[in-house]
């Protein structure tokens, strides 16, 4: 993202990740380059250098502050992306039991419900499949196992806009979520908890790590044939430093923690997200069905923002309209077509606010 | 590491990896930043966008080209380190076999053959631990088994600096090779190989990726609890797109390969890696025992060359001068202790010069 400040054409990046990054976060990278420590640049760093040991130390103080995580929780820092953890969550969490209870509201929560298949039963609690993934199902249709070793959701999911208003209720069993999309965006209730994941290309930093927020008594039960860079206790044992860390990503991962810091709290950040998220679905509503938002209005996300338009030939122009004035990535994703605008916590307020005015301009002429 | 026609004292960081960059490459990064498309960094593309795709293209092609890989090997390019294909390998490759054959001649090859156990029996084919891996086990005293799925080796042991001659002779299997820290310093005749794995922060750029180079006819083999990250046959039918890249990290290991492009052939590479490490192989060998090379000769490695000095006072004496000159990250594996100069690709024979002439000072003064 180039600096708005800057006198060139501002560019602001509505893809859903790698998304874009704050533009102090790059200015700091590229200042870091090529010394970071004594003449070395923090890609050249070994990941046992006591001045990097100390980073990763303050990053998981930052996200404990930002967050609120509580003791009882262990934080990991993981290669790889939220599809390992579709595997690793099994593989670490079933502790013998064959069922396992699966929300499926998307393209990511099913993704996840088959990834499981490889290692037990999972076991559909509700899907909306049917519905192609507007809504969550209501709570009052859902059904439970007896034995299933956790509940599995995703608490956004990227491609179908779909978000939980609030976190599923469960009883005597643990909630396992992928954050992945809306981590950092609002306060989280740790108590009905036993692992939160999220991997870091929206609002963390960069793709090649994964956050993991898992409560420690749930260490150790991991199936034999976890990998050990798999294994949840592994990573909790070496500080996650049981084999190379990616120490690029890591870094990275913390200059945007910093800067999350000075936003302010997850209230701050919840707040900024309603607003981002308000100004597009206030102009999709008022838009007389030019635009149209496939998602049921109580359950859309405050994070990535589908939409259609009247037609393919539209949706064509329209994108290509935006990227000429400096709109970049609004393509929806393969699997849905249409459009989808990404505003995550880097995403900045004037962005946002581009964009409404150049969907309201391109309605009133097009439409 | 700093520009040596700079006027700063030039830095030559000698860490085993993550390890030294070119400072082409580092110009390059900071001069992507913070517009590598489209006014975007490559840190905020997504992996789906067409010119990533096609840099991913060209990037296989590069190291297609650099390496000789015949078609009938396909390239991957997977999430994490060499630790995460201690079980991928197996995991992948058994086949329904309970037997695999594994050499043991230092730490790594060693933690493969444990993380091995996971999945099934590791035959010991030979090992040289009691040796305290100071050499190859002779050839004539290897015993393999009968069923096993495969051979795994490690060409160049990073903590030990033990390095084969040539690749270990089998009959009726595979040779599985673990080439992180000495691929693209010699040519590599495939003919014996079904899979040769390297992870990228040592010779091929930063810590977050591996590539895995692979003989086709072994894929879609794999054991059903497979993580499908950890599937080479998944892995190869996306391009190594199955989820979302680690973006940054290949980019660097793309801008890296045009870096050794530039350099020469294999050949070149070989000849230079040959230079540099007999600089300071015949400066302790010269020294009169005051350093003292643990490895037999004929398997000194010609990328990592570890050393002792007569004290540990001496040692730490040694780490700190030359650390104060610019000569770092020269300390041994915390494991073995001692100094260790890892002298990849990136590594320039002007700062190998300056740490033998440095190494001659320091014995004169205080041998």
């Amino acid at each position: 993202m180039t600096d708005p400040k800057s006198n060139k054409q501002p560019i602001y990046n509505f893809g859903a990740g790698p998304a874009c990054l704050p533009v102090d976060v790059l200015e700091q990278i590229r200042d870091d380059i090529p010394d970071w420590y004594e003449g070395m640049s923090i890609m050249e760093i070994s990941h046992r250098l006591p001045v990097f040991m100390e980073l990763t130390q303050s990053i998981e103080q930052d996200l404990r502050s930002l967050l609120t995580i509580p003791d009882e929780f262990a934080v990991l820092f993981m290669h790889g992306g939220a599809r390992t953890q579709f595997s690793a969550v099994p593989l670490n969490l079933l502790n013998g039991s064959k069922v396992a209870d699966y929300l499926v509201t998307g393209h990511w929560s099913d993704l996840a419900y088959q990834d499981a298949q490889r290692y037990c039963q999972p076991h559909l609690v509700a899907s909306s499949k049917e519905e192609h993934y507007t809504k969550i199902p209501e709570e009052k249709e859902w059904n439970f196992s007896k034995q299933g070793a956790y509940l599995h959701y995703t608490d956004n999911e990227t491609i179908h806009g779909v978000e939980f208003p609030h976190p599923p209720k469960v009883k005597d069993k643990w909630l396992i979520s992928d954050m992945t999309s809306n981590i950092l965006t609002k306060p989280i209730d740790f108590s009905s908890y036993g692992l939160i994941y999220a991997s870091a290309q929206k609002n963390l930093g960069i793709a090649g790590i994964t956050v993991v927020i898992v409560r420690k008594e749930l260490l150790g039960k991991e199936h034999p044939f976890t990998p050990p860079t798999m294994s949840y206790a592994f990573c909790e044992k070496t500080q996650s430093m049981g084999n190379t860390s990616p120490v690029f990503c890591w870094y990275v991962l913390g200059l945007v923690l910093k800067w999350v810091k000075k936003q302010g709290n997850c209230e701050t950040l919840a707040n900024a997200c309603k607003q981002k998220s308000t100004l597009i679905y206030d102009v999709i509503d008022n838009s007389n069905n030019f635009y149209i938002s496939p998602v049921v209005k109580e359950y859309r996300s405050r994070v990535n923002v589908p939409f259609r338009l009247p037609s393919a030939e539209l949706e064509t122009l329209f994108l290509n309209e935006a990227n000429a004035i400096g709109l970049k990535q609004l393509k929806g994703h393969k699997t849905v077509g249409g459009c989808r605008a990404s505003l995550y916590n880097a995403m900045p307020l004037e962005g946002v606010e581009k964009l409404a005015e150049f969907m309201k301009e391109f309605e009133k002429t097009r439409g």
